[in-house]
Formats: structure tokens, sequence, C-alpha cells
């Protein structure tokens, strides 16, 4: 049974523990959003890529859904004091896994290298890639000009108005070792409840990505992140409709529709069945809202089973 | 009363402490060692300047003699667990003055513009400038070959044998700016009970630094950091033998003779008041063990005051 999973952050976490519980995690690839990847005191942070990683490590702060358990802030505070930038939360402990990739990737290995490396040492057995090494970048169009995703997202507050939404670098990047083929050998593709937008928008802008949805022979099942008109948590909404999306599991599907088999929808969006099945996939309606470990697992049973039938 | 200090970690971070009660911290200028600077985790440190710094802002960790006060060890004890280097203690708030020293470095400013940023961001209001801007690394040869003087301080707990000690890159190093005019103008030049060969060595080591303590108007004193026939702290002992030098005042000022006016050393030393008064320099015996707040103020005041006299 491989599982290549397209994941974002902390939706995509819960469901790949939950996934990880029922399959053999050596059998599950997860491909990771680096377009929120940024610079923050010259270190290499790649968000989406660590919240993976934390969670399926079993290291993962819950509560806070990124960063380490029982982490602190002590050199936070110290930057705060030397008049630097100190609105992105970089916890004492997290700070090692930036300052190990910062100097690997300064020392020439590529970023699917440095991510395996930090994998191994933190025991997950699962693999996982980058959508790709080159940077690609999440850029949101506000009314006073671009931003990075970061500095919309957790500076901002996503508290702006989004005009429009692009991926900077995506049409120079290439997929990082491994990524087509972890999509063309899968029994099944599994599209975790990320950001549509600015989760998965940023792997499938990768030139061959989307191809190699289209052209594989695994089932291809997205679990939706819009739940009752309105996303499960971050800023999706703002970031579909900006992309002149409706703001449902009916917009999701619309996006993923060139290669998408089943999309799992939220009880409360029993309604939108008949329209998913309209665009020619199948819909799958089950609990989708992931508030505990029990959740996580049952999401990902319901979604397994469905690819079996 | 300008006073320009040639100092190194601990001991001079004692004295300069004690310095800045009787005189006003603005008529202070520091000449600050980095030949123990190194690269841990990609990162510059600074270890002198740094020790200078927390103690004359008030931060610095007097138990240890070194980093921050009430620090914690959460991204080094993470490092670890990432298979890391981690016999280089570097605290969590220590941190942030590391990562944004190495931060400015690559945008390209120089080791002074960063140095002042730092002492001024805590609120140092004496200067502190390294001795050049250029790097000059202390290295320690070894039965087993050379070491960086961090390898062989930290790693190595100082316990091989040294064979001789070398000042790589200062042949090609000049003066900080601001380093020579700070010599010149002084009305007192106060070399720090530091470790003559690799704390002091180095900053003579660059070309003109020797040169301006001979020439310059102000009066030289030097506290001497043997007492008793072994160091206060550290291996300066080991490494005084390494250079051919006796492990005794005396030796502190053969070495510091060109340049010396006054040598102050320890009561328990007296005896030998007449050997350094036969190399020219005038001796000044004083209790020089600086075991708290008073009696750093004490050996400041004795020192202020011979050369007073």
């Amino acid at each position: 049974m491989r599982i290549t999973a397209l994941a974002g952050g902390t939706g995509a976490a819960k469901l790949l523990r939950g996934l990880a519980v029922l399959v053999p995690p050596e059998q599950i690839t997860v491909i990771g959003n680096t377009g929120d990847d940024t610079q923050i005191w010259g270190l290499h942070i790649s968000p989406d890529l660590d919240t993976v990683t934390y969670a399926l490590a079993g290291l993962l702060d819950e509560e806070k859904g990124w960063g380490l358990r029982d982490d602190t802030f002590m050199c936070l505070a110290a930057m705060a004091a030397l008049g630097q930038e100190a609105w992105f939360n970089l916890g004492d402990r997290d700070l090692a896994t930036h300052l190990f990739r910062t100097e690997r990737l300064a020392a020439g290995q590529s970023l699917s290298e440095v991510t395996t490396a930090i994998r191994r040492a933190l025991g997950v057995r699962s693999r996982i890639l980058p959508a790709s090494d080159a940077p690609v970048a999440t850029r949101v169009l506000t009314p006073t000009g671009w931003l990075g995703f970061q500095e919309f997202f957790v500076r901002e507050k996503a508290q702006v108005e989004v005009l429009d939404v692009a991926y900077a670098g995506a049409d120079q990047a290439s997929p990082a070792p491994g990524v087509l083929e972890a999509i063309r050998t899968a029994v099944v593709v599994v599209i975790c409840p990320s950001n549509p937008i600015t989760s998965i928008g940023p792997i499938l802008a990768v030139p061959g990505i989307a191809e190699a949805l289209a052209a594989t022979s695994a089932r291809v099942l997205a679990v939706s992140p819009i739940v009752g008109g309105a996303p499960v948590s971050g800023p999706a909404g703002k970031l579909m409709a900006a992309k002149g999306l409706p703001v449902s599991a009916v917009g999701v599907a619309k996006l993923y529709r060139p290669w998408l088999d089943l999309l799992v929808l939220d009880r409360r969006d029993e309604r939108l069945a008949p329209e998913v099945t309209a665009l020619g996939i199948t819909p799958v309606v089950t609990g989708t809202m992931m508030t505990d470990r029990g959740a996580e697992v049952a999401l990902a049973r319901a979604a397994l089973e469905a690819l079996a039938r």
C-alpha cells in the first residue's frame, strides 16, 4: 500500500499522523510545500516540512499546531532586545533545526538531502521530500504591494486584503529527486486538507507535478480543508476568493478537477456532494474535523476505505 | 582620563567592570581579542568581545565567567539530538548575539560595526573595538597537529601538550578603525590580566599595535595574570612555557618589556619585584585576586593610583 501525500502544515500533519497509524510509515512518502519557506535572522526556515517532520516524530506542539512541544523562546526575546525582527516565533529547540538546515545548505547540500537528514535524526521512517529543491516562494499581492507568505500570514496575521497569489520561481523549478516517481509508483495519492492556494498550490506549480498526478495509475483522493463555507484554519478562504474560486468543497473540487478521483467532504457539506459528482469526482462524506488523535485515525481510515472501494 | 584597555575574556571583564565604576564609561576604549573567534553551526562566535560586552552591560554569568546570566541551553540539547557538535556551550539567549553578528557580517558589515551595534543595543557606553576586522586565529600546535584555540581550550579542555602557538592571518591583518588612535590618544593604557599568549598575544600580533604601544605618550600598565607561579585561570602557564617564557609575573614582564611602564603583581609575588625593576619596569604590588566586585574596584583603583604617581 504505497501512499504518496501532498502536504502543507498543520492539517496535513494530523492526517499523516492518522495514516501512519494504519499503514507502515515506510510506505508513506510526503511531498511537502516549500512555498512558505523564508529567511529569518539569516536562517532558512521551512515551516511546512518542519511541521510534518515534527508531527511524524511525535514532537509537534499539538496545541499550537507548529513548533516543538515544550519549546522555550529565550533567543527570540534576546533578538527583540537587539532590535531584530521578532514576529516569527522561533523556539530555542526549533532553532537547532534551522541552524542545521542553514549550515548544510550553505555547504552545498540540497534541501532534499537536508530534509532527509533531519527526519532521520528525529526518527521519522516516512520519506519527506520537498516539492522542489529550487526556491518556489508564495507571494501575496495586497493593496500595498507583494508580501512573502510569512509576512502576510504571521506578521500581518492575514488581516489584509488579497488581490492575487503567485509562486515566484516555480517556472524555473523542477521536482525534487523522487517526487515524480513517488506519484507515478504510488497505489494511492492523498492530497491533505491543506490550503489549496498556498500549501498545495506551490507544489502543483512546480512543472511536471500536476502532469504526474494526471498520468499516474494511482487513485487520487483529496480531503477538503473547507468545511461549511470556511477553512478549518488559516486564510484559505480569502486566498481562494482571490483566485476566483468558490470558498467551499466545490471550489476545492474545481481546482483539483484535472486529476482528482475522490474528494472527502465533511458531513455538514453533504448537500454539495451532487455538485462534486457533476464534476466527475466521487464524493466521500464523513467527519473531517480532526479534533483529537482518534479523529485523525478515523478520517485516515475513511479515506483508505473509500480508495479501496 | 581617557583609558584604553587591551582585553581578553574573564579576567579582563572583571578589571574593566572595576574601572567603569571609577571612570566615566564613555572614557574607556576596549581593544578586544578576536584570536579565539570561531565558527560553530555556521555562526561567527567572538567569545572575548562578548564576555567584555556582557560584563559591561551587567549581563555576564559571573559564576561561569562567560555567557549570559540565567541562560538556558535548549538549542544546544536539540543540536546534540541532531548529531551536531555540542562541545561549545552556546546558550539560547547568547545565540541571539551570534545570529545577529553572523547575519550582519554576511551582509557586509565589519566586525567593528557589528560589535558597536551589539554593545549599544545592550546599553554599554564604553567603546569596544576588535583588534582587527580581519581574521587573526590563534592556533595551538599539539603532538597530533594544529588546533583552533576553542578546540584546544573547550573541546580538549587544554589537557594536551602544547608545542607552539601561532596567530594565523595576523601578518595580513591591520588594526580596526580607531585602534591605533585609541592607543595614541590615551592618557593611560591598561593591559588587562588576560592570557599573555592567547588573549593579548593575538592583539599584539596585528602589525602596528605593538609599535603604537611603544610610541604612545600614555603610561602603559599591565596586571599580571600569573600569581604564585600559575595563572589565575585558564591555560596561560602551559602556553607561556611553550613560548619559552618563565611562568611568572617576570615572564609577563619580559613579554611586554618593549613598551611596558608598570606591572601590577600580586602580594604573594612581592619577592619578584626586584626582577621586574631590573627589566626597567615599575612594579606595583597589591592584591590582584578579583574574587568579588569590591576586589575588582580595589584593583582598578590601585592601578589608576599607580599610574597617577
